[in-house]
C-alpha cells in the first residue's frame, strides 16, 4: 500500500518523512504498559481479537457506554488512571488491527488521570461532566506542541502553539486526551489513506476502508479502543466513518461546535462550513459531548458560533408523553436518490427498519422523493474547491508526495473544479444556486419531520473505491443535522447482487459493480436520520425512540 | 442637484427614464386625496410644516406610537381606512418637504385598509398583530409587479414577480403597504442620493443628508409620514438615516430576519451578510416588527435563518426585578474610534448620557478603548465589493448616467477595492482576518454588556459629506445588534467647535473641517447602544430602561 522509504535516511524525502511518522508512532504504542503483544496473521474480522489479548477488566471498561464511564469514573468507582490505562491497551491494539492511530499519548493522558483521580480525591467531585473521560482525536485538531499534519507530508513539521478552542473545552469538563487518529491526504476523501500511514482499513472486514477522512476515529471506535472520538465532516467525514465501523456519529448544524484551531486548507472558506462532530459507542456519548460543548458557551470566545443552548426538554413531546392526541413523528424514507442505486444490505436494511416503524406508535412512514440530488452535487462540487484546489496542489507538490487516488478523483477528475479557481463573481453565482436549491429544498418538507436513508451506496466500500460522495454531501449542502446509527450487518445470502440491473449512467455503474455480497461479509450497515436546520436535538431524540422501539441494532458488533 | 433631461423626452436616456420615474412618483402621489396644496419655499426645518397642513385627526394618527396604533386598529376604535389616509397624507407631503419617495400606492393600499376593516367586522378579531398597520418599505426590497431598481438606472425596468419574503409576513400579520421610499445610486452610500430622484434631504435642516442607504425611510419616519418602515444595512444604511432624522433603528444580528427577495447587486456575498431591519418613531415599534417576523418561524421558508425565537422574558433580570443583589449592567462607553473624533455635539450628548447613567441604580459605566478601528475598515472595505466592485461599474456603465460622488468615494477611492476583484485565496485571507479580529473583539468584552458610542463622525452631514462609515460598519464587521436612539438636537451655543483641535489624519482632517455649529442646527442628536451577536433582544431592553431612567430624549422632535 504503502511506497517503501528509499534514499537515505537523513535526508528529507517524503518516503523519509513518512517512516519518521510511523517510528514516532511505534515509539508512542511502544509507552503502553503492558505492552501489546504481536498478533501474527490478522484474519479479515479482526473485531474478535481484542478478546484473546485484553484483560476481562479492560474489556468491561472499553465496552461500556461513556455516559455510564463519566458516571462511574464521578463517583470514584472507577479512577480514571484505570479507564485511561484500559483504553490506552485497547487503542494499541486498534493500531495493530486497523492502522488508525497517528500516536498514542500514554505519558501526558496518565499524568493527567492521575491529576484527575487526585482532583476527586482532594475536591469530592468531579472537575466536570467528562471527569476522567478518554477522548480520541482526529490529526487535523490542533494539539499544543503536537504536529498537525492534515494529511499532507509536506506540513510534518507543523506544530501549533495552542489546542484548539474544542480540546480546550473538553479539558476544561475533565477529558483526558490520549489517542490521536489518522485522515486521508487532503481530508478530502471518504477512507482514509495517506502517504504517512497508507490506508486505515475495516475492522470488521479488512479488505475495506474505514471510511473517511475521520476514518481513524470511525476504525478506533468501532474496535472499541475509543468510546468517544472528535471527527470533522465538509462532506460525509463523520458519517461515512461511523456507518462503516458500525457506531453512532452526528454531523450537527454549522455554527453549534467551535471550530477553531484546526490544520486544514481552505480556512476562511464559507460557502459550505465545515463541523466537527463527535462519533460514540453510543447515542448517549453523543448528547454527552453535544451537551458538554454547547454548556461552555463557545460562542463567546468564537462569535461565529450561535448562542443556542442544548436543549434538553423534549423535542418530540408527542412520543415523550406516550399515546397523546399529537400529530405523528412523519419519518420519510429515501430509498435511493435517483442517480445511485444503494447495494442490497443499504437497501435491505432501510426497508426492514422502515416496515416495523409503520407498526410503532406515534410513527407515521411516507416515501421522499428526492429532489435533484445530481444538481446538489454539482453544486456542492463547485463549491468545495472553488480556489481551483491550489492549496492542496501546492501542499502535495511541496513534498513530493505521490497523489493519493482518491486525491485525484475529487481534485482532478471532477469536471466542477476550475483549474484556476472561479472568479468571485462565479462564486456568488454558486452560493446564490445553493441559496436556491436550499429554499427549494425546505419547502418540500411540508409536515415531514425527518428523512432516513442510505449513509452511502452501499456498506464499507474495498480500498480506493468510495467515490460517490452525495448520500451525506447532500446535508451538508443543505446544512442539516444527520445522525448515523448502526443497524445489521451485510448478509450473503441475504444480499445477493441484483442480477438484472440496468444501471442509469457512469457512477451507477461503477457501483453496481463494485458489488459482490461475499466482498461486504460482516461489514456494519448503518442509517442516517436527518433533521431540519439546527434541530440537532430533536434528531438525537427521534433516534433514541426508534432505537428502542425497534431494538436496534440487530447484530452483534462485540 | 438633478441633471435636466435632455433629448427627445421618448428616446431611453438615462435622464428620460429618470423624468419618467418622477412623473411616475408625482401621479402616485396626485391620487392621495385631499391633495396636499403647494407649500412654496420651504425653510431648512421643515418639521413644523405638518401641522399646518394636516388635520388634526391625521396629525394624532400619524403621530401615535405604533404599538399603541395596532391595538386601536385591533380593537376597532381606529379603522385601518383612517389611518391608512392619513398616513398617505403625511407620506405626500413629506415628500415635499424631504424628497423621500418613490412611490405611494394610495389605491391597493386603501383597498387592502378597506379588506381589513371589513376582515375586522366579519370575524370579530385582527388578521394579526399588524393589522391595518402602515408600512413604508425601501424600494429595493421587492414589491411584486412593481419596479425595483436598487438605485440604478438601468434596473427601471426590474419587475420582480413576487413579493421579498419580508413583505409576505408583513401582509399576513395584516399590515397595509403604502409607502415606497427613496434610496442612493449603488445602495452602498451613507446618504440618499440617486439620477433617478437627486438628494433626499434631512426635514430637521434641508442643507444636510437624511443619511442613507434607507434614507428614505430615515426622512419619512422622522416626518412621521411612517411609524414604522424597513430598511437594509450592510454598513450603517439603517442606522445612519433612524440617527439623522432623530427616530429608533435596529440593526439586527444576521440570519434573525428574511433576506429573500431584494433587488441589489452582489447577491449571493456572504463575507458581510446585509440585514434587513426596522426604522420606527418607537422602541414599542422595533419590538413589534421583530417579533412579529420572527413569531412567524421565517426559518422555514428561508432555511438559511436562525431558529432563534424573539425572547419576551427579560434578559436581565437584574434591572427588571429591581435592585436585586445581581450583578450591575456594565455599559462600556466609546467616545472616540481613535481615527476620527466625533463632532462636538455627538461628545456632548454622549458624555452626558454617560455621567447620568452613572447615577442610575443597576448600571456600571466603564470607557472602552477601541481597538484597531482603522484595520476593521480595512477589512470589512475588502471584502465589500470582493469582485472590484464589477457589478456596480456595469449597472452604472449600461444606463450611460453618471457617477455619484460618494458612489465614486466608496467604489473608486478606496484602496481596498481591487480592480478586477479578489482572487479567492485572497478573498479567503481576507475572511480569516475577519474572523481573527471578530474573535479578538469579543475576548475584550469581558463581563461587559454593551457598547454606548456614536453613530457617525457627527449629526447629518452636509450633502455628499458622508464619508466616515467606521462607526456603524464596525458592527456590521463584526456582526453584533446595533440600536439607534434619539438623544438631543445640536445646540449651535453650546456645540461650538473645538479651536486648537490637531486632526490625527485625513480623513479626521475631513471631518474636522466639515463641522460649524451653525450648519448644524436643529440636527437631531442619537446614539448607538450595541450588544453581543444574537443579544438583540438584550439592546432593545436595556435601550428601554435607559431612556426611562435618563427621561429620553431630551428634546422636541414634533
Amino acid at each position: 500500500m504503502l511506497p517503501s522509504p528509499s534514499g537515505s535516511r537523513n535526508s528529507l524525502t517524503w518516503q523519509n518523512i513518512a517512516h519518521r511518522a510511523q517510528e514516532h508512532r511505534d515509539a508512542t504504542i511502544a509507552l503502553v504498559h503492558p505492552p501489546i503483544p504481536d498478533i501474527g496473521e490478522l484474519p479479515y474480522d479482526s473485531t474478535q481479537i481484542p478478546k484473546t489479548i485484553l484483560l476481562p477488566s479492560e474489556i468491561s471498561i472499553t465496552e461500556s457506554d461513556p455516559a455510564a464511564l463519566v458516571s462511574r469514573l464521578a463517583s470514584g468507582t472507577l479512577t480514571s488512571t484505570e479507564v485511561t490505562t484500559a483504553f490506552l491497551r485497547r487503542a494499541a491494539l486498534a493500531q495493530k488491527l486497523a492502522n488508525c492511530i497517528t500516536e498514542l499519548l500514554p505519558t501526558s493522558a496518565l499524568s493527567r488521570a492521575a491529576h484527575l483521580d487526585d482532583y476527586l480525591k482532594e475536591h469530592g467531585q468531579p472537575m466536570g461532566p467528562l471527569h476522567g473521560l478518554p477522548i480520541s482525536v482526529k490529526e487535523h485538531i490542533n494539539m499544543k506542541d503536537l504536529t498537525c499534519n492534515a494529511g499532507f507530508i509536506a506540513w510534518h513539521d507543523k506544530v501549533p502553539d495552542a489546542n484548539a478552542h474544542i480540546l480546550d473545552i473538553l479539558l476544561s469538563a475533565g477529558a483526558v486526551l490520549y489517542a490521536r487518529t489518522t485522515q486521508p491526504q487532503t481530508l478530502m476523501h471518504l477512507e482514509t489513506s495517506s502517504n504517512f500511514y497508507g490506508a486505515t482499513v475495516n475492522p470488521f472486514n479488512r479488505s475495506l476502508t474505514s471510511g473517511g477522512s475521520s476514518g481513524g476515529e470511525g476504525a478506533l471506535v468501532g474496535l472499541r479502543g475509543s468510546c468517544l472520538g472528535i471527527g470533522t465532516d465538509i462532506g460525509g467525514s463523520i458519517r461515512g466513518p461511523a456507518a462503516n465501523n458500525g457506531v453512532y456519529g452526528l454531523r450537527p448544524t454549522s455554527y453549534r461546535l467551535p471550530l477553531g484551531g484546526f490544520s486544514a486548507t481552505m480556512l476562511g472558506q464559507e460557502h459550505i462550513v465545515p463541523v466537527v462532530g463527535p462519533l460514540s459507542t453510543s447515542l448517549a456519548g453523543i448528547k454527552l459531548f453535544m451537551k458538554t460543548l454547547i454548556d461552555a458557551e463557545p460562542w463567546i470566545r468564537e462569535p461565529s458560533l450561535v448562542p443556542m443552548p442544548w436543549k434538553t426538554d423534549s423535542q418530540i413531546p408527542t412520543l415523550s408523553g406516550g399515546s397523546g392526541g399529537g400529530k405523528k413523528l412523519k419519518i420519510a424514507v429515501l430509498y435511493d436518490d435517483g442517480v445511485v442505486r444503494p447495494h442490497p444490505p443499504i437497501i435491505r436494511a432501510l426497508t426492514s427498519v422502515a416496515e416495523k416503524l409503520k407498526d410503532v406508535e406515534g410513527i407515521e412512514v411516507v416515501e421522499w422523493t428526492p429532489y435533484k440530488h445530481d444538481h446538489a452535487w454539482t453544486i456542492i462540487s463547485s463549491l468545495y474547491f472553488a480556489d481551483g484546489g491550489s492549496e492542496e496542489i501546492e501542499a502535495i507538490a511541496a513534498s513530493g508526495e505521490p497523489w493519493r487516488p482518491l486525491s485525484k478523483f475529487i481534485l482532478k477528475e471532477q469536471p466542477t473544479v476550475k483549474q484556476g479557481g472561479l472568479s468571485i463573481k462565479e462564486m456568488w453565482e454558486w452560493t446564490e444556486k445553493r441559496d436556491a436549491y436550499r429554499s427549494e429544498y425546505a419547502q418540500l418538507w411540508g409536515d415531514v419531520d425527518f428523512i432516513l436513508c442510505p449513509v452511502g451506496p452501499g456498506a464499507a466500500l474495498p480500498l480506493d473505491c468510495a467515490r460517490y460522495w452525495a448520500y451525506t454531501s447532500q446535508w451538508n449542502l443543505l446544512d442539516y443535522p444527520a445522525l448515523i446509527a448502526p443497524v445489521t450487518k451485510v448478509d450473503v445470502e441475504l444480499d445477493k447482487k441484483e442480477a438484472d440491473y440496468v444501471p442509469r449512467n457512469e457512477k451507477d455503474k461503477y457501483n453496481y459493480e463494485l458489488y459482490e455480497a461475499e466482498k461486504y461479509a460482516n461489514a456494519p450497515i448503518s442509517l442516517q436520520l436527518v433533521g431540519r436546520r439546527y434541530e440537532d436535538e430533536k434528531v438525537v431524540e427521534a433516534m433514541e425512540y426508534i432505537q428502542e422501539k425497534l431494538g436496534l441494532p440487530w447484530a452483534e458488533y462485540f
